[in-house]
């Protein structure tokens, strides 16, 4: 089942050392690209320049620690990879406790939680730690020792592209660039990775399809500034794709625009399928919709979620586990966004070929009998043929008559095949 | 007093056993063109071809009734025209009570009630009965008797156009096919023949007016398919009348596009006198506005009700009877469209003549005194000049300054006398 | 400090008997010219046409009382010119009570208050006392004396012009026609002399400002008579300026079209001031904004109160006096529109120079550290930065990211000097 195998994905992907560079997101490529035959490993190298960003040396991380007096290892980056602040520079050198404390990061609110803290663009070297247990040091002499190395190298990401039928375009964007957190990030590429794989098994895509695995940030810059046209011609819908496995209610965060077909699909999938989902604003982004929507790319991506990045407590911390996500709440995740790939292609603007009401009844598709009430059938069909004038389209309908798209597809192909209604 | 015509009217047609052919509807009409000299009786052949639909063969009806063994007739068309079903075909057999069933409609529910149903469009036989008295049937045979015709002929409708200053008009259809109802139906034609007769004893009128009087929805559709072009070109405004005769709140009905002049209208006379009166969706459309107002027709038609069709228990039942409907209810009615259609006539777009406020003073519409308060005439005139800026209509005005429309008339005309204001 | 000396002023101000005509303004005028050197003082003559309107009579009071039987001065024009009705012609008789009663006003509901009283276009004397004092007159003779001229003169009204760098202009109108009441009206040209001395100390002005102090009505009337095509051509805002004086809540009134550049400035001033404020609308209208707004003048006047003329119940009468205006009222209203003013001098439309979000951290415009959370000004940064599309001004982003634009000018000439954006 689709829920197992990406919970088994998440699993496999869950102990490597992932940074915006380095080995960690080419481990995760591969590995990514042994599901996905059509994933492109791509790469930038360090000094590219995208726009006024430069991607930065590239960072690999061999081992770490903290040793006291007696020579008992107290933090080790092999326990947890959160242990060590990303991109921290190497270091070996015995350190007071005082000393030691400004290279610290705690969470006093969350003393059982290793937090997530990284300095891409300075360099510095630091651990994190539970406030428990930085609580529970002793003054005197620490042994600090960091083996990483920081030079010249690449950053990688991925792309997949599905042709369809049409040369428009859908975008899902994904990111691989934390270390070992469940809910953001690891959610994210596991249910594009599932979500490609579902694509891949459809008889026919009407819309091609871009899927990319990036670096969050740096990433879609870099991206963006290899492909801008291209993007802002084709690109009519999308998604950026993460924190879609906890087993929360929904969140919306909406494109800078608001009113763009991403957000109308969205809004409609989510309304259906938890009514109480949570609708946050633009003003809440905090990924890579950052970018994609920013003023001059103007992208119409949204972002469908569980819990929302920065708005659960166990959000970039050692919390943020394979306890926290679940294989119902990947599944979630998934649907969500299945659902609304498939209302967008799905969605298209009827027009009726009639003058006033059709004759059903001749048809088969009304009842012969005129009692006082009528089926919910007949009603759809007759509230969406009321509809029908040509300026609206399917999503705009359902929102309307109240019904999920994915219900009037029956719907449209009978009035279709009865030569009731065209296509515009 | 009109009331009371109004109410001797409905009592004279109730009897009639109308359906959407056949003789009932003729003798509607002909009672109708006693009241209304400009009343055109006109006629499309069955097999006439209307955009999707078919005019049906003309049906008669002579007789219906059945008896139980001992002969004792139980069920007796001559009773209430509502016992058969409309569009039976003939039948006279003995049957036993199980095959008899599945030829019986009531309503559980409404135990005391004879439901209203038809099979216009497919060949069958029914009787309509009380759940009660359905319920009370023995086991055994009975004798179904029905003495019906279906064969070419003709469906009638009624016409009455009434020239004004102006080309363009105002539309306002009502229907005569059912057989004893009172709200829905006979009210509206018994309404709209008194609008006929208030609109042909005014002085002058602005608009040309074309008022229907025809069976529902073959009978609109139809009319729409002689006259399409020329409503489309001529109809500014319009109402579909029905259920307007019982003493409950009104209730609006919009056109399908909302914002027409109909709907602006009717919602503002509404408003000013049943402030509770209830809006309904165009999801709650019913009767021929479906056509009026379908894409591609888009007749500006909006519909006034007191309880709305298919909103009120004894819709389309027995119960919709001369005790439901009264004179009273009758009359605000007719008070509600005769306002609407006073609205239309009045409205207009007021411009100023004058830079700045006029000087009221010198021409005695304002108090020469300065205190405190001014008197809400005085208020009402200023509001309504501050607002002749000649983008807006009276209505739009009458709604921003909270004032009824007809409450104008009087400011109007002093301030054209006084030539502080001209209409565009 | 400034509420002390604007205190002074409206003490200084108090005592002259203003009416729209007469030595009262000319006395104003005088005065306000020796706080402000670039004002003009300007005149029409009676006769005078202007639009519908024409320029009265020159009122002048000499000396007005009213003495009982036994000669005592029972009520005296020196000891309140509210006593004497405004614009009073010359009386001096004998006559009884029931007689003086049809010349006298008072106010049951507020019987300590002299009530302010004018007959400004019909040849009228009269006297307005307390209800209290009326209700104590006896019956018996009284002597009623009022010495007043009414003859061709002139209306005076003041002018200051400000030259900015831009010919387009900033408009503020206060009135200087009542006679001893402090909100309504004194608070007006004190607070408006305050704000012209603050513009003169400015180094430099955006725009060019032009400031009215005029007779309310006939006043603004005769100045549009005479500036309309220039103010049409060039007036981007302005305010309105009366009743600022007190101690209360905001309270604001919007232009006729409600959505001009000074009812946004209006409105997101005192939303940040005063989040309570009191929204009025158009139909409350009641000062010079009636002609400035008027229709086919339609300048973007909005107006800015602390309690609106007509709603506070010492307005127009003697209990609008020296206490119930105080400095510290004064210099909230003065505030108010130095904000108003400020922010409208700041305003433009910034567009980012970048695609995509800059890169902040390399010009130390962002931590390089990434934790949970993010500074305010980091946040207020971003957000301001992600809505820099060309399209919205500064007051348009200020209110979607909930900041007062005055707190955006650091960011703003931050991002200026980074080159990140530039102004359109």
């Amino acid at each position: 089942m689709i829920k197992e195998k990406m919970f088994k994905w998440l699993n496999d992907l869950w102990p490597i050392c992932r940074s915006i560079t380095g080995k960690g997101v080419r481990e995760t490529l591969i590995y990514l690209k042994d599901l996905l035959p059509d994933l492109k490993i791509l790469e930038a190298s360090s000094g590219y320049q995208a726009f006024d960003w430069t991607v930065p040396d590239e960072w690999n991380i061999h081992n770490a620690w903290i040793e006291d007096e007696k020579g008992n290892r107290i933090i080790d980056f092999k326990n947890n990879n959160l242990h060590v602040v990303g991109y921290s520079v190497s270091v070996n050198k015995f350190i007071d406790l005082a000393t030691l404390q400004s290279h610290l990061f705690s969470l006093p609110n969350q003393p059982d939680a290793i937090p997530y803290v990284t300095s891409y663009y300075s360099p510095e070297w630091g651990f994190c730690l539970s406030h428990n247990q930085r609580n529970s040091l002793k003054s005197g002499l620490y042994k600090v020792f960091i083996d990483s190395e920081l030079k010249p190298g690449v950053m990688n990401f991925g792309e997949v592209i599905l042709s369809g039928e049409n040369k428009k375009e859908v975008l899902l964007s994904t990111y691989i660039c934390h270390p070992s957190m469940a809910n953001n990030e690891l959610s994210g590429p596991v249910v594009t990775a599932a979500i490609v794989q579902w694509l891949k098994s459809l008889p026919r895509l009407r819309y091609t399809y871009r899927i990319l695995f990036i670096p969050e940030t740096i990433g879609s810059i870099v991206y963006l500034s290899k492909n801008l046209d291209h993007l802002k011609q084709n690109v009519i819908a999308g998604f950026n794709i993460t924190c879609v496995g906890d087993d929360n209610c929904y969140s919306f965060l909406p494109s800078r625009a608001g009113d763009t077909l991403s957000d109308r699909i969205a809004i409609h999938v989510l309304k259906n399928i938890d009514p109480g989902f949570k609708k946050y604003s633009w003003l809440d982004r905090g990924s890579d919709e950052r970018q994609y929507c920013a003023p001059g790319v103007d992208l119409p991506i949204a972002t469908i979620m569980r819990s929302k990045y920065g708005e659960y407590p166990e959000y970039h911390t050692s919390l943020d586990n394979l306890s926290f996500v679940t294989a119902t709440g990947l599944e979630g995740g998934f649907l969500a966004l299945k659902k609304s790939i498939e209302s967008i292609e799905l969605n298209c603007i009827p027009i009726a070929n009639t003058v006033c009401e059709p004759f059903l009844s001749k048809r088969k598709l009304y009842p012969t009998l005129s009692k006082k009430n009528s089926a919910i059938e007949t009603k759809n069909m007759m509230n969406f043929l009321t509809y029908t004038d040509g300026k609206k389209d399917l999503i705009e309908i359902s929102n309307i008559i109240n019904v999920p798209v994915w219900k009037l597809t029956n719907i449209v192909e009978k009035l279709k095949k009865e030569n009731l209604i065209k296509i515009i």
